[in-house]
């Protein structure tokens, strides 16, 4: 995927296009560039694409294509979902977890919030979230893994607290709804995303990290749930997201989704044990890494270290200098200077937390290159 | 472009992808795929990539790089600088012409506004203009060209206008701003787009107009103007457009302008001879088409006439079987049964605007696809 000499270890921050998605998108370029909103034959094949399109991304995740949103990325799925409805509920709050991603926590900072704590491998606070859900609570968003730390949320259990407080309300007669959200961007290549079984009403997938196009995205809305829309116009995607359709795009996430999902099972199996590798060359070569997230629930391409009285500045330029590309966070936020607020939420140190290493997985990692890697990091510490 | 057999005529709903500019998009699909917010020197290559584009498409224009903000495509565009701007100033007012796209009116719908006259052949009226507005105008946003009549608005002289409205609340002491956004999606392929001799302060430019990729654009603000995101999250593009950038989206916008202004004058040139040999020939199979739009200030691409007695869903569906595809007004709103409001606002009736057509040339058009369309037309009518 990257050439010979690259170790790349930094696929949550972005994936390469797959050549299948690829090829999916093609036909769309020239052939039926038409737009979908004309009322010709050749457009109302575009047309036919596009739900074509939407109707795949349903069936993989279970839901009825006119609950399928295509938008322009992952941050703009999470923007729509929480100022979509929140901007209907002035006198509404929003709850959600402290270890949030950027775009969940700055759309959020405009309404009344609320940060749920989580434990000190990233867990939600169950008690926490119930202590501080009240009559006015509209949205509980949890993302479904962390971006950072890799740690997996328990979301069917939160969409059973969520449920209760539901049925809760009708009890009382209170009518203000409750939903919950999840931001499933680094979940779609390694979890299951079926949304019954999930329990969610709202759904963020995220194209560019599913080996498909960049500003492609899907925000799942379960049927009934009325959002106000960011983007105002020719009422394209339900009114939800105008603007001319990118058949590119919904045909390549489409795709790109439907090939993460199908090698999702193979490809966890396969990156848990190149991690199990990594972590046992790890403590080989470093007299005490302090491996950060959760050992049980983690996403299996998330390997997050800390090596006490290392800077992980100077580490990662050196591994960039031997062409190892690893992070010390988000990408989102690489060129800030501030300690995450991930591991500040899981109590590191900041000390440790810039001490701190993260390398993300994907298809086009295999044991050569983490014995590369560890081969670098045992000249380098 | 198009299959050999299909003569297209609606290039103002969409262009098919040059070529060149699908070989600009392709080596960020795997090779310099890296996040442009990452630190490591391949993220850096890709971030220099993104300035690389974003300076090719200030000097198209004649801003500075900074001025320049990728979009997700022209509609979100003029959302954001509609909302972004009136957003901060909840009791300004937004003055619009009555021609305007949907993607400017609906969001002027949810500020104070006023829609500003134009005269039968869709040029504003500067009087109208002068009169509505009033201390709390924060914007003027007039059209750079309609996309359906073609009619080219004087953006110069409006500046002119909008330039000493500031001077005199200067004067009097009145510290509100005006500034003037101009939608310039049809313009782009064959008008000049240079931001100090148009005198706007910001400036729509759609991608999939200008055969470029489909949901990408730029918004041109001058520098100074403050505006309030639509999407929020990671911070890029000066924080008003978070969200992972698209370099597929971005390097091809700006090749597929350059290449566009760059043919502009030839162009302009080709089709308005082509243009004037289809209005010779459809006086001469019709017995009273009437023209509309303007016949001095129009877009070289744009043909729009009206046949009495003849309605326009049945010419199109004929058209069509004979695989000639033009449309009846706007794709954007080709699927609503209302007669189209820009044709309301020049003074055509309803029953001429059921009768009237929209064919717009473009770079696959040449005068054996018009004589052909002449033969088909001349059949039905």
């Amino acid at each position: 995927m990257t050439s010979k000499s690259v170790v790349y270890l930094d696929y949550a921050a972005a994936t390469p296009l797959d050549e299948r998605v690829e090829a999916a998108m093609k036909p769309f370029y020239r052939d039926l560039f038409y737009n979908p909103s004309a009322n010709y034959s050749r457009a109302i094949e575009t047309k036919q694409a596009l739900s074509s399109a939407r109707a795949k991304v349903a069936n993989i995740i279970g839901a009825k294509p006119s609950e399928i949103i295509f938008t322009a990325g992952g941050t703009e799925a999470n923007n729509l979902a929480i100022k979509g409805l929140l901007t209907r509920f002035p006198d509404g709050n929003i709850l959600l977890s402290a270890i949030e991603h950027d775009s969940v926590i700055n759309p959020a900072n405009s309404f009344h919030h609320k940060s749920i704590k989580v434990d000190h491998t990233g867990i939600i606070d169950t008690n926490d979230l119930l202590s501080k859900i009240d009559d006015k609570t509209i949205l509980v968003s949890v993302m479904y893994v962390n971006n950072e730390i890799g740690t997996i949320q328990p979301i069917a259990k939160i969409a059973k607290v969520v449920a209760e407080i539901r049925i809760k309300r009708l009890e009382e007669g209170i009518t203000t709804p409750i939903l919950l959200h999840t931001d499933a961007c680094q979940a779609s290549n390694y979890l299951d995303l079926h949304i019954s079984r999930l329990g969610v009403d709202m759904m963020t997938i995220n194209g560019g990290k599913v080996y498909g196009p960049k500003q492609s995205g899907v925000l799942f809305i379960k049927a009934g749930t009325i959002l106000k829309p960011l983007i105002d116009g020719g009422g394209q995607e339900h009114g939800l997201r105008s603007g001319t359709e990118s058949l590119v795009n919904a045909a390549g996430f489409a795709v790109a989704l439907e090939i993460a999902q199908k090698m999702r099972k193979d490809e966890s199996k396969r990156l848990t044990e190149l991690r199990d590798y990594f972590y046992q060359e790890l403590q080989r070569i470093s007299p005490e890494p302090i491996i950060n997230g959760n050992v049980k629930h983690k996403i299996a391409n998330n390997v997050h270290f800390s090596i006490p009285g290392q800077d992980n500045e100077a580490l990662l330029f050196k591994l960039d200098q031997q062409n190892i590309l690893a992070a010390a966070g988000s990408a989102c936020s690489a060129s800030s200077l501030e300690p995450s607020h991930v591991l500040g939420a899981i109590g590191l140190s900041d000390e440790l937390a810039r001490s701190s290493i993260r390398m993300t997985l994907g298809r086009g990692t295999n044991k050569r290159q983490l014995r590369e890697t560890i081969k670098v990091l045992s000249q380098i510490i």
